[in-house]
This record gives C-alpha cells, sequence and structure tokens, in this order.
C-alpha cells in the first residue's frame, strides 16, 4: 500500500520522514493492596504530576496557539480539580482494597460511557476530556512516558490514530512539516488545529499507523487529501514541483497583504476576518485582514463555570478595537444554545437544538446576561470602530426588542458619565430565511447585514449541516440560496446600507465570482484565505460577474450553476 | 372553586352532570408464594383475560372511530404477547418466589422508566402502552373492575384525570356530551379523540377529578377552554343561549353540505379534506368535502412490526379512490421520519430529526419500500382521480428522480399488462423555504404544489414547532410566510398549475382572506373544518381579499397583519 486516502484538512504539502506517535503500554492488573491510606497517596501523587505536566502544556500551548486553544487544557485541569470524579475513586480504593490504577480507569469508564451516551456534543467532548486526563494519571502511576512530541528535533509528519488536543499543542511548529492520522473528519479537534497552525494534514485514512513506520518517507497532500509511502523518486520530483508552485502561490499572494481589493475593472469589496478571540488578531492583520467581519464572542463563555463579568468583557472587546487601528470590527452578541452549550446556564434539552431557544431568542429572555455583554460593548465603543450585530434574528420585533435594550443600556451609561461612542452601526445576522424574505422590510431599520451561510443554507435546505445522512443537501450554490443572498444585498442597497457574508461560503473560491456578480460589499472568512480570495477577486470583472450570477438565477440545479461559473472564470 | 380554566381541546358546550371516570384501587403487598407454578398460570390467566377484553374493545373501537384509533388496542395487544416483557416477569415469580402482582410491576416499571428517559416521543408512547396495559392485568390479577365508561346510560360529562386511549373507546356517543380532565395539551391522545369524536372537551385543567363530584351540574366550555361546576341559573341561562346560537350555526353550515365554493364575487375555489384512513371518508362526505386533498400514508406503516405489502396499500388506495366517486384525491407518498419514527426500519437517532433523513429522502434510497407503495398507487389509479405527492423536496434533483422512478414502475407495470391510468397529476409538497424560493423553476415540471405549512413556517422561522420556548415564532402571518406563499401561487399560476394548501393554516379563519387575495386554488383542512370555511368564503370579496393581501405584505410584524385582517373582515 503505497498510497492512502483520507480527507484533506489542512491545505499545502509535506515531504518529510515519518515519526509514529504511539502510545505506551497502559494496561495493568487489578491488584488487591493493604495499605488503602498509601494508595491513595499514591493516586494523589499522580494527580498532582499530571496537574504540573498540563500547566506547563497549557502555557506553551498559550504561548504557540493562543488562548483559545490553551482552554482545553483548563478544561483538564478542572477534571482534576474535580471532587465528582475523583472522591468516587478514592472511596474505590478504601472500600474496595484495589489499586488506584483499577479504581482510577472503573471510575473514569464509567463517567466516560456515561456521557457519550448522552448523545450530546457538549458530553461528548467531557468525555473525550476524561479519557485524556485518565492516560495521564494512568501514566504517573504506571511510571511510563506518554508519547512526547515536544521531543521532536528534525523535520518529520507525524502519524498518530488522532491527535489528542495535548499532542497538537505540544508540537514544535519548526519541525512538524505535517500530519496524517487513522481517524477524524474536516472538523475534528486535529484538524482544526492543523489549519490554526498552517501546516499540512490528510485525516481519515483508517490505516496510516499500520501502514506507515518510524523513518519511512511520507508525502502528505493536504490538497487532494493523499498520503505517498515511500513514493518513487518520479513522485517525489513532482510533488516537490507541486510544493514549489504552491509556495511560489502563496509567496504571490503575501505581496497583496497591504493592498485593498478591487475587481480587475475596479469595483471594490472589503476582506475581513472571522475570529474568537483577541489572540487571533495577529493572524488578521499578517494575512492582509481590511477588518473583522465576525468576532464571535462565544469563546469568553465557554470553557468556564460561570458567565464572564462585565470587565473580562470589555477588556477583550478593548483589546480587538484598539489591535484594528480603527479598521471596522463586527462582534456578534452571544450566540449560544444549539450545538454550542454552556452548561451553567443548564439549558433544558431539546429534540432539535438547531430550531430551539438559542442566540438572541436566549438573550432577550436572559436579560442580565445580554445586558452584561452590551454594556461591555458600549464602554469598549471609544476604542476603535465598532459595529454590533444580533444572531438568529427571525422577526423584526426580535431586533426592535434587541436595539431598544442596547440604547437602554446606552443610555444608563451616558447617565452614568461613561463615554460611549455615538457612531456605532447595529445590524444583524441574516440566517434565517424570513428574514431574507422580509429583508427590504428589515433594511428600514438597520445598518447593516451579514449573510451567515453556514445557517441560513441549513434552514433553507431543511437539512442538519451536521447530519451526514442529508449532506447532499448542504449546497451553497443552489439557486434558492443565491436569490436568499441577492434579495438580502439589494434589499440593503436600495436603503444605502451594506450587505457582508460571514459564512463559510465568503472564503469559497466557487462562490466568491458569483457573490462579486450579486454585489456584495464585506466577505468575512478566516484569516489564512484572505490572500487568496483577493488575489482571485484581482482577476475578475464585475461586470461580466454580474451577466453570471443574473444566469445563475434562473437555472435549476447545483451542478449546472457550479459547471456556469467554472466555464466563466475557467477555474 | 366555580370555574376551571384549562385547554380548549374540542370546540362546542356541554351542559350536563358530571361522571367522575376514576380508577380503582390497584394496590398489592409483597407476598413470598410456596407454589411458583401456580403463580405463573394465575400470571397466564390474567394475561389471557386482559387479551380477550382489549380484543373486545379493539372491535367496538374499529366500528365507532375506525382503523386507526383503535389500532392503540393493537399496540397493546403486541405488548400483551412480547416475550421481552413476558418472560422476566415469569423469571421473577420464578426465581424470587415472589407473587405475580409484584413480578408484573416492578419489570413493567423498569421497562417504562427506561422508555420515558429516551427522550423520544415513539418511546414515550411505547412507555404509555406498558403502563396501560400493566392496569389492565393487575386489575385481573386482583380481581378488581377497571372503571368502565361503557356502562354510562344518561347524559354526562366525564371527568378524568386523563382519559387513556381505551377509555375513550369505551364512551358512548350517546351519552357523553363532553369530558374535562386534570391533564393533557392540544395534542394529546384524548384531546384528539374528542375532536374526532366531536364531542366538546376541556384539558389540562389540573384540578377537575378534585373540584368534580359526580353528580355536580357541569358546563364544558370548548371554544373557551372554562369549566364552570354548580354554576348559577343566570350562567346556565346563558351558556344555553349561546349553545342554541352555535348549534343554529352549525346548522346553517351543515345547509352547505352539498354546495361548491364560491366568494361572494362568483372565484370558485376548492375545499377538500385532510384524511389518515379510508374510514375517515365518512366524514369528508358529511361536511361537504369537495375531494380529499391530503391522504397521510402514513397510518398504513404504523402500528405494526413490518412494511405493509403492495396488496394492502393497494385495498387501501383504491377503497379511497372510489369512496370519493371520481372527485379529486391527492395521496402523500410516506412522509416517515422526524417526529413519526417506524421502529422496524432501525432509522438512527439524529440529533435534530426535523432536519434529518425523512421522507423523500428516506424513500429515495429505502428504493424497494418506496417502489411498492408506488406501484400500489399505480394500480389503484384506475378507480378513481390519483393525484401523487412527494413530500419534503428540496431540489429539482430529488423530484426528478422520484418522477423517474414512479415513472419505471409503471412502465414496468404496462409490461406486466396491468392497468394503469394515463392522467395521474404529479406534484410536490412545498413545506421547504428553498423550494419555495425556487417555486417558478419548479412549476415547469409539477403538475401542481400543496404548501404544507406547518413545516414550512418552522423551517423559515427555524423554530421547532413542538417546542414551546420557541412557539412564540410560529407565524403564520408573518409576512414572510404570506409572500413565500405568493410566490409559489404565482408560479403555478404563470405555468398553468394549480397551488393548494394542506397545512393548518388553509383552514384558520385569519389565514383564509389573505389566502383568497393571494389566490389559492385548494384548501385542504380537517373534515370538521369544511362547512364553517365555506361559510366564511362566501361572505368574502375576492378583489377586496387581493388589496388586503398586497397590503399586508409589505407590513413588518404579525400583528399589524393580524389587525388589517380584522379591519377589512369585521372579525
Amino acid at each position: 500500500m503505497n498510497l492512502l486516502n483520507g480527507i484533506a484538512a489542512s491545505s499545502g504539502i509535506a515531504i518529510a520522514k515519518a515519526f509514529r506517535l504511539v502510545e505506551p503500554n497502559l494496561s495493568f492488573e487489578k491488584k488487591t493492596v493493604s495499605d488503602v491510606g498509601a494508595e491513595v497517596d499514591r493516586f494523589q501523587a499522580a494527580i498532582n504530576k499530571s496537574k504540573s505536566e498540563l500547566e506547563a502544556i497549557r502555557d506553551k500551548a498559550k504561548v504557540e496557539l493562543g488562548e483559545d486553544k490553551a482552554a482545553i487544557f483548563e478544561a483538564h485541569l478542572l477534571v482534576l480539580s474535580d471532587p465528582e470524579l475523583l472522591n468516587p475513586i478514592e472511596d474505590n480504593i478504601k472500600s474496595s482494597s484495589v489499586n488506584a490504577e483499577f479504581a482510577l480507569k472503573e471510575t473514569a469508564d464509567m463517567f466516560i460511557t456515561m456521557f457519550e451516551s448522552m448523545d450530546n456534543e457538549y458530553m461528548k467532548e467531557r468525555a473525550a476530556d476524561i479519557r485524556d486526563v485518565t492516560k495521564r494519571v494512568l501514566s504517573h502511576l504506571l511510571g511510563v512516558q506518554l508519547a512526547n512530541p515536544s521531543m521532536i528535533s528534525e523535520e518529520v509528519v507525524v502519524i498518530a490514530e488522532d491527535l489528542t488536543p495535548s499532542d497538537t499543542a505540544q508540537l514544535n511548529r519548526q519541525f512538524v512539516k505535517g500530519f496524517t492520522t487513522d481517524i477524524g473528519g474536516r472538523t475534528s479537534h486535529s484538524a482544526i488545529m492543523a489549519r490554526s497552525m498552517e501546516i499540512p494534514a490528510v485525516v481519515g485514512t483508517k490505516s496510516a499507523t499500520k501502514d506507515i513506520n518510524t523513518g519511512d518517507l511520507v508525502i502528505v497532500d493536504g490538497l487532494k487529501g493523499e498520503v505517498h509511502i515511500n513514493p518513487t523518486e518520479d513522485i517525489v520530483e513532482r510533488y516537490r514541483n507541486e510544493n514549489a508552485a504552491y509556495e511560489a502561490q502563496k509567496a504571490e499572494w503575501a505581496k497583496l497583504v497591504n493592498e485593498e481589493s478591487f475587481t480587475a475593472d475596479n469595483h471594490h469589496v472589503e476582506l475581513a476576518a472571522n475570529i474568537g478571540t483577541p489572540q487571533d488578531l495577529e493572524g488578521v492583520i499578517n494575512n492582509g485582514g481590511e477588518g473583522v467581519g465576525l468576532y464571535r464572542t462565544e469563546f469568553l463563555y465557554m470553557g468556564r463555570d460561570q458567565l464572564p463579568t462585565e470587565e473580562e468583557q470589555f477588556e477583550s472587546y478593548k483589546a480587538v478595537l484598539e489591535g484594528m487601528k480603527g479598521k471596522p470590527v463586527v462582534v456578534r452578541t452571544l450566540d449560544i444554545g444549539g450545538d454550542k452549550e454552556l452548561p451553567y446556564l443548564n439549558l433544558p434539552k431539546e429534540m432539535n437544538p438547531f430550531l430551539g431557544f438559542r442566540a438572541i431568542r436566549l438573550c432577550l429572555e436572559e436579560q442580565g446576561m445580554f445586558r452584561t455583554q452590551l454594556r461591555a460593548l458600549l464602554r469598549a465603543s471609544t476604542f476603535g470602530n465598532l459595529k454590533i450585530m444580533f444572531p438568529m434574528i427571525a422577526t423584526i420585533d426580535e431586533f426592535r426588542q434587541a436595539k431598544a435594550t442596547l440604547e437602554e443600556e446606552k443610555q444608563k451609561l451616558l447617565q452614568e458619565g461613561v463615554a460611549v461612542s455615538d457612531d456605532i452601526e447595529i445590524g444583524i445576522m441574516v440566517e434565517i430565511p424570513s428574514t431574507a424574505v422580509i429583508a427590504d422590510l428589515f433594511a428600514k431599520e438597520v445598518d447593516f447585514f451579514s449573510i451567515g451561510t453556514n445557517d441560513l443554507i441549513q434552514y433553507t435546505m431543511a437539512a442538519d449541516r451536521m447530519n451526514e445522512r442529508v449532506s447532499y443537501l448542504y449546497q451553497p450554490y443552489n439557486p434558492a440560496i443565491l436569490r436568499l443572498v441577492k434579495m438580502v444585498i439589494d434589499a440593503a442597497h436600495k436603503e444605502g446600507k451594506w450587505a457582508g457574508m460571514c459564512g463559510e461560503m465568503a472564503g469559497d473560491e466557487t462562490a466568491i465570482p458569483l457573490l462579486i456578480g450579486l454585489g456584495l460589499d464585506e466577505f468575512s472568512m478566516s484569516a489564512t484565505s484572505i490572500l487568496k480570495a483577493r488575489s482571485q477577486i484581482r482577476q475578475l470583472n464585475k461586470a461580466d460577474m454580474e451577466k453570471l450570477a443574473a444566469e445563475v438565477l434562473q437555472m435549476r440545479t447545483t451542478e449546472e450553476v457550479i459547471q456556469a461559473v467554472q466555464a466563466a472564470t475557467q477555474m
């Protein structure tokens, strides 16, 4: 087997020797212990060593990967301090006189099984956390070393069953040229980490750890999702050339970092970035982002056990606004619920969470939480160019309520003598079909629209985008979607407002020509897509794209649309 | 407490003496038995008596309530034959030498807890079945009689904690003038039964069984959801008058049974009925239905343990087509999944079932099941005026695939020498926003549209209609919904096709004026709503309603729309 096929998880090409990141033997026997006190002490010592180790990994991750990625280790540290997990283990040692390894594994497995059976993404992640932490504590009890990615000291491609977040955080970016795994998909932790670290990755090969030995020469093709094992010199040569071409292209793109974004016929659009934390700003600036089109504030609320304070939020918003030096920053108010849960809010379980009590629906009811965020935003508004955007708006009533709440908090702050910018644009996400259909009515009341295509597509097609059995219906180029996008853009322009897009579609090379043709004003995407998009837009002629867009709106299937775009742009 | 407030579950007014339908004492002690063989025999005897009793109830229900309502007793009989329930009980008696009552209750409670914790409507219904059956078997073990609604022999209002399906099936329609319960909602079993029996009901009063004694004079106001206990003569008088007015109005409506449906300015529309089984036809004809606008074929597949055969389906379709004597019958192909599950299909559990693998999505993959239904329909087509409609169509590709499959089966039948009508219209449900948005493109390929508003509204507003926390977003009169309805109707007319509606909105008195104004051709509703709708339509002027509709499409909120309709129609 010289070729493995997997999922292209992070683009680019890596050619290097393989380094297998395999687990040590963590097996053990169940034993009866005579001195249970000493056994509990031994368990406590392993917990403490694990804590110190995790703190070191977390600190390294903060520097190398940013606050939000390091949050996973905070979660692990929380597990190691959780009496609901630790007390039963100690009780088990004491009451059954069993060794700590057995008591740990038995209790942890019980929690893992329980959490995994809950059919809830959040609880499944907690199960993964417990599994990760249990391994670490076991390694200390057994006196073996967990595989240590940080000892890698030459250029390698890492081969693993799956990379846990703690593995990935320890990878030295200087030496790790790429990686490939047996399991995982495009949205697995390891895939997201790879894109954030900008190293090529192919995941879900099923058999990489079986077929590849340490020292094998490996090519990871993160563009096509292929892994070549001990390839012929011809293949290596071909990939060296492809890689050189890709690097040359990236170097070309890099020249555009200080350019604005114009089409060939001189129509200007704005290319902005989606961010989750102030740490992401560096990537935005390095990639020539003209603004922040979507600041997801959820991370402030996650990986903790209570709501963030007004002060904590204020500091984050201020950091982003100052960091962008007067460029626009669109902050989306809390979009929690659906697949994003906050355990400390105790939201009821829903049969269809994507159609449930989330985002603005929740915020309009949880007034205290919402007002705290609005106050933090208003206070930060004098430090830059702030625009506020409400998520999941379905009716004009909801927008009016949200805006009135914001206005109340503004008046309170002014009465308290706190400075607030008097130039904050107030807009909405357009991600619910009803809102697109009456965008002309909304346009009379909002300052801008930002189209959230991930949700807009799933609701318009009535297909859960996380459900593989209906994934064929996730069709960004379906004429119905494109018509809704047009309705929103036209409605904005008619009232002299602007329309942006902050879903994945905004950075998609097939969608960009159509969006230029439909007149989209602002494209917000992951920072690493900006330069490529800018390069593409410079080749496009707006007048031609307008004709193309008008044609595809009358086409009956997604396939016809894709072909038309390819024919028109020679893609 | 002379007035109880509850949920208006079935309209009309009942004034009669109360009859409390209360449960006998089914408590027992745990006992050790010496002869476990005799105890198992005693248990078997109770099972057999319960079976005979249930068979009798089922047969009565079939005659009085129809096949689909009787299906619940088939489900109960299945429980009584289920070795997974019965074997553990017998084992328990044998291994622990306990009395049958205890073994039954312990095992049944275990299953009930398990099923109820599954957070799945289907399994919760199974839990209710087991609870119902357990009571019946217990009553035979204890030698007591369950409350017997069939012994009622004078006009009464029945008072109960909740009416089980077996209670309701035994009610004598001649004597039971109405009922009220402590628990239940508008979609609970007892509420649905009440509407199907056309007797007034108020459910969910919380305390009816506590506050009302047998013999009390009770007024059940199923229009307002109120229950008066021993009311003053004034109140009785007022209700007698209201009831007389309501009856007079119904008598007026009844005169329209053989009329067609015309507006005041002579525009014709068709008022059809939604049905679930051939037994429902009697109601359609008695209420002057001009056709069947939606024949839900799911009931054929439910309350059984395997797929219905082609022959079984053919018989049902033929019965409906013949029964309607050439009037149009729109049959919807299987719409299963979402909240409607078939245990024998073993469909995977989904995180968002309403956005999942259901209806046509499932049928296009489960080709064998789909083709069997299509063959049965094609064979039945010569017995009346058949139209076939595919549910949950989101893309033109899906419609083309479904139609091609139908065409293949038609050609096969013709080659086999089987007669098939060559005049079958093929249409689609419009219940997914994408389909409404490109209805103009669909209209070139389909023969008709039927707008399914229940789903269309929930997807367009991104709000689960079963989720109380977002129920404020279920807005039939939202301008976005009305605009989508208009797109569909206009698209149909432009291509010379017709557009109907088969959601709850079609029979709603606030919606009807707007739908007349938008040009809807066919209104399909529950049979009992037809005469009232016909009466309303005869008062409306289409030209005025067109103006009204054009105005409301520019309004920004649902409240404005409702006020405009009320002002225009003096409702």
